[in-house]
């Protein structure tokens, strides 16, 4: 839990105009439309102006010139949202760290190279010509590959694998148990049985990455599997050889991305959906979750289903699922309302002959 | 393999009243509905009494008063939940552990507590201020976070992570890979970038919980995960922050519960069901395999489907799919009759006229 | 990345006459649908033969007898499966290992057996009674339970864990944080608490199987979990107890295969299907990905969707389902249509009692 601070403090600490009630205590933060009592928020996208309305976040930061409900307190901020990260450095210091140094029962090849003020834990594994950058941490039981590259300001925690020469770039955050260049899945059949093809490609990790627990991102065949700066992965995502994933994407819980496919920037890929291999889910494209996305999505699009389609028509066609059994009976009751029609016509067509 | 016993000492060890073979060898324990030759079983709820009929389990431990098929040997007992229990215990003595005691190659923080009896293996890190309760096994490459706490006879395999500050009950399994307490994937939007939120809460399992292999549990936000008492997880499960499990629930491999859901006591989510965030999974509910739960669902309601609806619904929807191909013929061909009809009745209009 | 080659050093290599351009250079070999630029593939099934007028490969290795394309560059070879295999020997030596040995920061119990040339890396735990092959590699963090065999030349990466008496073959190559042998999920419900039934069964894993990262593949209940020679699985995959899987077969990333079922020979299983217990899916059969198998495949068929259906079928309902909209429109059109159509008769039937 952070300690509290109050509104008149934090409005000091960052700077701007406070509004409300100075005293308002702040214990937490929160997108606009998470937020709850004690939670501070901000508004930098007029698109979010009418959540102040009914947000219950105990204070939020805002741009000048914002229409401001009456009983809302908070900041008006030249910047709100580097305001914002401000305050989420005050209310939570960086968690206590251990001492840096090197834990004498770890094991670093003499060969590898560390940085300044590196954290090494018991039981670690740097190998023979391994990078680590300064200030980085590797917690207990972290293996690092021979020639592998680790940025600097990086937090690995407990049983995290990174394998033989791939890199990572700067505070790269990976939680317990994941799995950086292991083999891709690669075979050529040959008669019935599978011959494995090399996979002596490598990783690319880019800075302000952040990836979840025991999550599985394949080194390439040849040239290299990429997940660029700022991309935040959740746990258990498999990320499969020579695929590239942009900037600042999201990529949920229990993910699965086919080998080559490239995941373009600012994309959200919801929980457990998967995407095949060699195709393009297009800058800012939104997955729904569980889709398969079996072809390209374009820039901007939302996908969901299996195989995935346009959201809207696949919505329209789950709905249209739901009430198929009252179709169908319509479709029966058609049918007998023309065979019916049907014998009318045939009986008058008839008639006129009998009536003459 | 279990050793084998007859139904004569299982009778005496157990208490009750032996019927049929007294010389009937017994080597496992099953449900009523799985058990096989050489597996005893039992039937303490009168829903279960026509299985009796049927199971082809060598012997049968029944209450008082049930029609017993003459074949069949058994054991008539006046609690048989409870004298199955005992059963299980006498054919599987608990596995042979390790002499308790603190292998030298561990690495306990003198600041943690180890109760009695306790046995840590090799390479097992237990950080500051860690409690660890008594009898509780933590096997090598297990790793224990500062102040976490972990109750008496818990059995933690190879490879576990519990992060700090989490609180773990008694006789909790863990299996190996397991991470418990990692960040919980909470990021806000600062223009394109995502900027991660602070995971200060902690992770919070009752009494009895066993969680599978490569299962991650992530810590809340500010406040607690929770699995409670009895729940049982399979392997590569997702639990996201602030997911709140009730009792005695089943959570099969490779389901996914997104952040700030709860799911009650006695529910069962099927292989790879997904559940979205901020919402319910009420008592006794059942979710089948690969659903994705997209809004609450009422006490004792099953659902299935993407998104889910009641199981029924699902099922005719799907059978309709089938078939979707005749529905379609059978509107062309209406279209037809109907476009004959009114040619009929276009024509039946005007020949009166030209009649006339 | 793999050394460079000259067509004619590869042709010298593996016999054969080459065609074409000797001085062609290979850098990287793939099947014929994936080769780019830089690579050689072959052609050893007639089924593949027209690819030769597409494939953008330097080189092809082919069989006697087929029409070459005028551009393409290769060798003719008796053999060309093998040939291939060759050449990827050629271009890809064995990555270079560490040297045999055991590491002094191991931690290997004296009753456990070691093969020649082994090799065991820091922090590696062998326990009682274990039995490893000849040159076979266990890298850091590796986890080898009591009476656990594992065969001669394989590769077990780090933090990988295969709990006791579990048997592994030749050349088996096992990726970071796989787990073998953790307990299935199986309780048998007294009241409304699950009671752990004990797995005491075992892990039987064939010659030549490959595994990826995150893997697991749970013991079974008293008999054993067996994946069978040749089989290659992705990573995040899911095995549950007294599952069979056959020979060659191929199961893609984040499958799950539940309790008790038999996957035939050659099957392939595409990413995150999900098959359901106690059914067999046949030799030879595909399931697509995220499908969901609820009963058994026959050899050979190719299913889809869940409930998973013959591929064909899936298609015809997402097809139509995609246009639902428009067949609901024409339902509603009919309605309309025959509403009319029964006036007109209605009053007609009228019409000429009102003219009497």
């Amino acid at each position: 839990m952070a300690a509290a601070h109050t509104l008149a403090e934090i409005a000091e600490h960052t700077g701007g105009r406070l509004f409300g009630d100075p005293r308002c205590e702040i214990t937490g933060v929160a997108g606009i439309r998470d937020a709850g009592p004690g939670d501070i928020t901000f508004v930098a996208n007029p698109r979010y102006e009418r959540d102040l309305a009914t947000t219950v976040a105990s204070a939020v930061i805002v741009a000048e010139g914002l229409a401001l409900p009456e009983k809302l307190s908070g900041i008006i901020h030249s910047n709100p949202s580097r305001a914002f990260a401000q305050v989420v450095e005050v209310l939570f210091p960086p968690p206590v760290r251990p001492k840096p140094g090197v834990h004498p029962g770890a094991m670093v090849d003499e060969s590898a190279s560390l940085g300044a003020d590196v954290t090494i834990g018991p039981f670690v594994v740097v190998e023979a010509g391994a990078r680590i950058g300064d200030r980085t941490v590797l917690a207990p039981f972290v293996y690092v590959g021979a020639e592998t590259v680790i940025g600097a300001d990086c937090l690995l925690y407990p049983h995290v694998s990174v394998r033989e020469r791939c890199v990572l770039g700067d505070r790269v955050i990976v939680h317990c148990g994941t799995v950086v260049g292991s083999d891709g899945y690669g075979y050529v059949q040959i008669g019935s049985r599978h011959e494995k093809i090399p996979q002596v490609g490598t990783v690319e990790i880019g800075d302000d990455v952040e990836m979840g627990a025991n999550v599985c991102v394949d080194r390439a065949r040849f040239d290299k599997t990429v997940i660029k700066r700022g991309t935040k992965i959740d746990n258990l995502v498999q990320v499969a050889h020579n695929v590239v994933i942009g900037e600042d994407s999201l990529v949920v819980a229990q993910v699965g991305i086919s080998g080559s496919t490239e995941i373009g920037d600012n994309v959200i890929l919801a929980g457990q959906a998967g995407v095949a291999g060699h195709i393009r889910v297009g800058d800012g494209a939104i997955v729904a979750g569980q889709a398969g996305v079996t072809k390209s999505v374009p820039d901007g699009h939302t996908v969901a289903g299996m195989p995935a389609r346009p959201y809207e028509e696949f919505m329209r066609g789950q709905a249209v699922l739901s009430t198929m059994s009252d179709w169908t009976r319509k479709v029966r009751a058609l049918e007998q309302r023309v065979a019916e029609l049907e014998e009318v016509v045939r009986r008058s067509k008839k008639s006129p002959a009998t009536d003459k």
